[in-house]
């Protein structure tokens, strides 16, 4: 998609109430029970009260008419796996890297994911919910309805619950779904070296039950890796998620087959991610459990990883797979959901369909909110893009193009083409 | 750089004249003779009047004063390599290769370069026009200053003068510099199949001189490839160039090293492009000639390439390497120069320095526009991008940011922040 708009687009934030018609879809956005040759919807009151073919409806007199001008349609974007929310900026590291400094070198200059933490923990909550909301703002431009955000650079009770504080209200700031996920088992804090234990006991018994109590707690996620925590401390963090009624999700398999995807399944994880080094076992555990496969092609790319995930047999066992930006200061400063759509195709082979679904239904489901976000359907909140494209594929097609399309999020329109 | 000001962007197109200050600059953006630690410049009548330390700067009563708010000061991009001009959509072939579609299917279901070519020819100058100015809107947003069209889907007088029409038109159209190529020798055109030699002779002895007589060609590019051209062609078609007086550029050694490069510097080319198989001769050559070197990373992604260009011998020795977009609607839809700076920087291991200098002063040098784009100093049309970042090198760190800099376009602001 080409935008002539970008610079002509003004903020709206008018109630979409009223029939949408002369849009195109294709046929995989429908919820259950919704015609494959719907070619209309009526909004009311931030809900979709009906959706199907406009010769069946019976308007009320007086109805509010959106002519969408023959544009595409799909649901609100889903981006399921991110680190939005952090201080600092580690742009200064790439530029050191490239010049050749060694990975100590960045160390010494103060970088890696401890400068990330450092800043976190300095910032205030104001600072962070600043910083985030400007990232953010590339991501809602291209019709992001929901956003998952993850804590992890705090890394201590205070300075976790900020984070996750921060996501809470970005969700209301810009009226989007946000799922906080604690990962306080992310990394370890430098005031833990050395006591892995000890860290992981903190994280169980009084970070994730404090956290949990004061609601801001969706989901529970660990970064299971040899360079990070093992297998059994990973199990340690689940069990007490279990305990307070919280969904898993986890980062696995990036670097090596540490066997997490299997744990994660075996305790029923909404997601798997990363999962470069999935094996077929670990793809059998989430295809029983319903386990969604998250791929990350930008941190792949940033990283000029070669190690492919196994495309071919998640298709094969019909695992859900999402894409996600998994937007993050250090391997995926990623700030556009559509570049990681093309990424998923040009990188991972995934098919136009499979990549848009990547992005919409099963991104919905890795964050359990398959019921009411990632397709569209009646008794949904109304969250839809439609794209001035002349072939949905343009989505997928172009190589960082900056896209405008007109935007109904929560029911308000919130931009147009 | 993270833009929250891309929705509340409006268009201005007001005269820059005046004293702009309080930016920041890097040293290796002055033109010879401007002090390293210049901070303030005074433009006027659409060109930089004077460049240097404000202190020093005995300003006229009543000169009007751009506050650029601590914003990073680089000249006007420029992007040396495009095929911005062409008809039809091929979105849909992206999407059936993905789905398994062979070459074969593709081409059956009338793809690849022939429906470029059938599109192109099918379409009218104006609408023509009307497609490349949306997609050349994204690279505007972006502080675009400069950029070189190539023909090469039209085939044959009639159609290759239609797009280098619109080429120039471009360039009136939306007040940028535009640089016109004729790339006649692009691909054989289907009606000429098996009679190679027949369609050169007609590129050198007919389009050529008919086009270069009314003054459309700034420059003569050819694709030397075993799948396109060969060494001998080219060189016939670079003796007509020369006998017009016409500089000349090659597509060269992108596929395999057919030993164009020291062909086009013995020609003393402007710029060699793709260049991933470039041999040790061929940067010699290059260098002895100061011959561009021009890396299209785009491309590199899109096709999934593996064969990195020879960076660090071209770096050794001197070559000056540029970064464009090779926007094209087959192996390269790319519809922004700053990923290509990210992707220059992640695939290529540029330094930022190395790639910001790659969108300005060598891809200036290019085009032959070395005199007047690509640095800043007085004298020379003010070209002029201040951006909104902390760090300058946020241009190359975010993956697919949505940037929103200040344009002074040919002496007008186009764009705020
Ligand atoms: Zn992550
Ligand atoms: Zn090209």
């Amino acid at each position: 998609m080409e935008s002539a708009q970008a610079d002509r687009a003004k903020p709206v934030a008018e109630e979409a109430d009223g029939l949408w018609f002369n849009w195109r879809a294709a046929p995989g956005v429908w919820a259950d029970g919704v015609p494959a040759d719907s070619d209309a919807l009526w909004v009311e009151s931030g809900q979709l009260r009906w959706v199907g073919r406009q010769a069946d409806l019976v308007a009320p007199p007086g109805l509010a008419r959106h002519d969408a001008q023959g544009a595409w349609l799909t649901p609100g974007l889903v981006d399921c796996h991110t680190h939005l929310v952090y201080g600092g900026l580690r742009a200064n590291e790439f530029a050191l890297r490239l010049a050749g400094a060694s990975y100590e070198d960045v160390a010494r200059a103060g970088g890696g994911i401890v400068a990330s933490v450092r800043a976190t923990r300095a910032a205030s909550e104001d600072e962070l919910l600043a910083s985030a909301s400007t990232r953010l703002q590339s991501l809602l431009a291209e019709g992001l309805c929901a956003i998952e955000i993850k804590s992890g650079y705090g890394l201590s009770l205070e300075h976790e619950r900020k984070q996750l504080r921060v996501a809470r209200r970005l969700g209301d700031r810009h009226g989007l779904t946000v799922r906080s996920t604690f990962l306080g088992a992310h990394a370890l804090p430098p005031e833990y070296a050395g006591r892995s234990g000890d860290y992981i006991d903190l994280v169980c018994q009084e970070m994730l039950p404090a956290l949990a109590a004061e609601g801001l707690v969706d989901a529970v996620d660990v970064f299971c890796e040899r360079i990070a925590f093992s297998l059994a401390e990973t199990e340690q963090v689940f069990q007490a998620a279990q305990a307070l009624g919280l969904p898993v999700k986890l980062h696995a398999e990036q670097l090596s087959d540490m066997g997490g995807a299997a744990l994660a399944a075996r305790y029923g994880a909404l997601s798997c991610d990363h999962i470069e080094h999935l094996s077929a076992d670990g793809i059998a555990a989430m295809r029983a459990a319903g386990t969604v496969a998250v791929l990350l092609p930008g941190a792949y790319y940033s990283l000029r990883d070669t190690h492919l995930p196994p495309i071919e047999a998640l298709r094969a066992a019909g695992v859900p797979m999402a894409v996600s930006t998994d937007h993050n200061p250090g391997t995926s400063p990623a700030l556009s959901l559509l570049l990681m759509l093309n990424m998923a195709c040009t990188l991972f082979r995934l098919t136009v369909p499979e990549a848009l679904a990547g992005i919409t239904q099963h991104a919905a489901r890795a964050l359990g909110l398959q019921d009411t976000h990632g397709l569209i359907g009646p008794g949904r909140p109304a969250n839809l893009v439609f794209w001035p494209v002349q072939d949905l594929a343009e989505l997928a097609y172009w190589v960082g193009q900056r896209a405008q399309p007109t935007v109904v999020r929560q029911g308000r329109i919130t931009q147009r083409a």
